[in-house]
């Protein structure tokens, strides 16, 4: 279910870093183009419009701005997972790790107890889908708080990292939506569709 | 100019933790209220709509969300500036330092030079308005890129910090705009208006 103006989009500015490092700073990690990014949402939206989401949960930074806009269209709150505890975070804490391949090392991804309700269905929204990692840290944070997740939704998709496949391996088998894919990227080249 | 939307919940919801810590998770730090959100984005937009604004700059993480809904609202490019440089940002890079009195210590901002052009009238939005350090760093920023600010956006300013006097004195007298403006905060009281 790709949404084309964000497939041009990739078309015409990505880049290719080497080592499936895909550059598109100028309409998400960087810069954001709103109107771009209302379309996405409302493409999020759409795919997840009959399932009864109660809440999206998302990881700061970058799936900030596309988990607002589909909060935006789905009338239902956004809770961003934070990586550094902050001052203002007290009281129970659900708290997961994720291995980064981009940063090394691990990242935290917390959020508080406040804002997972037990037998909410909550919607995953992420700006990448690679090795999937990171979304299955934020399953688990749905999970520990007795909390359904219900759908996996992306702005874009590697497929030759195998996140998809992850997920499914780890019992998250529900819709998985990306709004673009790129499917490879040897040399300099991105295919995406 | 403020927002009675924003006012009220920060009436209901917002808790002070003590040394002018205001906890507002629950609509702007941690969760997010798409609806509000938008409103929010709305009044800024509407604030700044006479003075021909050609980008709106803001800092991760909690500026994204008001930033992106005013960027939405103005049809203009929103560009969040970085406090850890990624591996995709490349090439030449603005940066300044900020001291954080929250987390101690001094925090880096950085955008890359693509995303900052010489001429262009930058609008800056955050989501606070304490000692006026980020704002002034971000506007540092905007002058290091031979482009002009044209006006600082606000969620909430403390009074009580001076940022505001702060920014003037750094030669930053621009219209500045807050949806809230926090006048004290004694005790566990907050008042607000």
């Amino acid at each position: 279910m790709s949404y084309q103006p964000l497939v041009e989009r990739i078309r015409a500015e990505g880049r290719n870093l080497g080592n499936g490092i895909l550059k598109i700073d100028s309409l998400l990690n960087h810069q954001l183009d709103p109107q771009l990014m209302a379309g996405m949402g409302k493409a999020l939206a759409q795919a997840f419009s009959g399932i009864g989401v109660d809440r999206i949960l998302t990881a700061e930074i970058s799936g900030i701005a596309p988990a607002m806009m589909a909060g935006l269209e789905l009338g239902v709150p956004v809770v961003y997972a934070r990586k550094k505890r902050p001052i203002t975070m007290a009281g129970p804490i659900y708290i997961e790790t994720a291995p980064s391949h981009t940063k090394g090392g691990v990242v935290e991804l917390m959020v508080s107890g406040e804002f997972l309700r037990a037998g909410e269905n909550v919607l995953i929204i992420d700006d990448f889908l690679a090795t999937g990692e990171t979304l299955k840290a934020l399953a688990r944070l749905v999970n520990a708080a007795h909390a359904h997740v219900v759908g996996v939704g992306v702005v874009v998709e590697k497929t030759f990292e195998g996140g998809r496949i992850a997920l499914k391996a780890a019992g998250y088998d529900v819709p998985t939506v990306a709004l673009a894919t790129i499917t490879s990227m040897e040399g300099t080249a991105i295919h995406v569709e």
